[in-house]
């Protein structure tokens, strides 16, 4: 499909002009305490998959936003996002991100959390640059990193409490998760100079997406084939964290038993992908992600064109990513 | 003196000013996890001296700058100390401040974490408020932000290193006590809409307080009588922490049998004390403190009348605050 491909083209020449700037970014090389493991983070090799900065991209293109605003404003989610990892791997103990050491595992507790801080104010400094709106990108980058630490603080609030709703656990991951994307898409907006109304019609399709995105995570997290993805499953388990599923699940008979089994992760996982499939919990979340991608989609006729078809596609390669 | 009680009266409205604005931020109840300990560190008895906010008004009042914009920058460099702060407590593993336990020892080390970050998210929603020369006012708060960060780095890469050398000291001080100052001062320059020269006057009068206040609160660390001033020697000590004292007496012989002495911690300090005295090392610092007053005091030349003297009571205030 040559459309396919030239969206595919698109999303690499973003990606790579994105780790082009990053590479770009001029660190001293004092204090090396908080600049070797900044560079770790960022110039390392393993790098993600960039996926902020692409939305925020997509999404300005399709107003004709100025390519230097989006440029910063990508570079800006992408620390924020970079930030929030390195902290959340110490909250988590998490000590493997991206096949490497996580940064406090690497280079100590200290130096993790200042990384984490210099990270997010680097993020400020490119946010600033942006010559178009620039208050009001300022303004909406500062509400959606508080809404993500508010998202962290309730996944945290909500370990090992299993009285947990499902309305609950959707605040948090409208938070968690859907905060960040709701930014990058309306980031687009903001610096295509669109009214109050379309930004907040793309701020709607990043909070859906992160929705579609986040309960999409949690069923592959026991669905998934890859060894990556069913990596956490112990610890996430063992910390009785909050998932679409494991709140679903609660109400069947049957639960607490798997839940509390020992011994082999392969064993206990296989019983609760059929538990999972038996009770129509599995079903039920795959329904709920499809209805948030309904309303992620819905939510792009503020877009025409090639700009709506690379949005949708956008939206298709976010959310296919595995199965 | 009526000068000096027009002085202190003027510091304590525009202290109580901004603990009023500080009582009136409107958090929500939940998430708890996040939301109680950031009332307990902003709201809290036990309250800061708000130097921060003080210099930040007092320099802006001398500009005639905006009495809202100086709020806002106020509060957002109040919220930027605490912000580092609560991190600072975590990586210096210290259990008190304010003779409250510390964040991360009273709600743990994960709240305690994200906290910080989102004081900080709070300090960039009100810079960005300020009405005049925003985006410079923002960036100059950012670029600081980033010292600071450097300058806590510093300070950790130097614990235990006796290489270190003065000047190595220096620059970390002028980065974690320093930025923070020079930001103040010449946020009320930027909000006084003063030009770029007078603004970089601003930054070297705060500067160079900031570099006298750490040197003296080197010294007071080990000759002041108050408790709760030495109370933190043996951490000091033990973490063979760099300071202007330490760094000048390791060219005397017999610092490290001092050094090295264990056992009763009073007893200890006054052998340190005698030594520093006897060798000359505290004169050398309190000279070296007095010079950066000197050179703080000149650069008060772009204030004039009342506003002077005010900056100057300020600069003293500060730097007599004990004995």
């Amino acid at each position: 499909m040559p459309d396919t491909k030239r969206f595919i083209d698109l999303l690499n020449f973003i990606r790579s002009e994105t780790d082009r700037h990053l590479q770009k970014l001029d660190f001293p090389e004092e204090p090396a305490f908080l600049y070797d493991p900044i560079r770790y983070v960022l110039k390392g090799k393993g790098k993600g998959k960039r996926l902020r900065p692409l939305l925020v991209h997509l999404s300005g293109r399709g107003f004709d936003a100025d390519p230097e605003d989006l440029m910063h404003a990508g570079l800006a989610v992408e620390l924020l996002h970079n930030f929030t990892l390195v902290h959340d791997d110490i909250m988590d103990k998490d000590d493997i991100r991206h096949g490497k050491p996580t940064v406090h595992m690497k280079y100590g507790q200290a130096a993790a959390i200042l990384v984490g801080d210099s990270i997010f104010t680097l993020g400020q400094l490119n946010i600033e640059q942006v010559q178009t709106n620039t208050i009001q990108a300022t303004h909406a980058y500062n509400k959606a990193s508080l809404a993500v630490c508010e998202g962290q603080a309730y996944d945290l609030q909500f370990e090992g409490d299993t009285t947990v709703s499902l309305d609950q656990y959707l605040v948090m991951i409208s938070r968690k998760t859907g905060a960040l994307l709701s930014l990058c898409a309306e980031l687009g907006g903001i610096l295509g100079n669109q009214s109050h109304e379309v930004c907040h019609k793309l701020h709607t399709f990043g909070l859906n997406l992160g929705r579609a995105f986040q309960v999409q995570d949690d069923i592959l997290e026991i669905f998934s084939d890859e060894e990556n993805l069913g990596k956490s499953l112990e610890s996430d388990v063992a910390a009785d964290k909050q998932t679409v599923l494991t709140i679903s699940a609660r109400k069947h008979d049957g639960w607490d038993e798997i839940k509390n089994l020992t011994g082999d992760i392969s064993a206990k996982r296989e019983r609760m992908q059929s538990f999972f499939i038996e009770t129509g919990v599995e079903a039920r979340a795959r329904q709920m992600s499809s209805n948030y991608i309904t309303k992620a989609m819905d939510s792009l006729s503020v877009f025409s064109g090639e700009h709506k078809r690379a949005m949708e596609q956008f939206t298709h390669f976010v959310l296919n990513r595995t199965h």
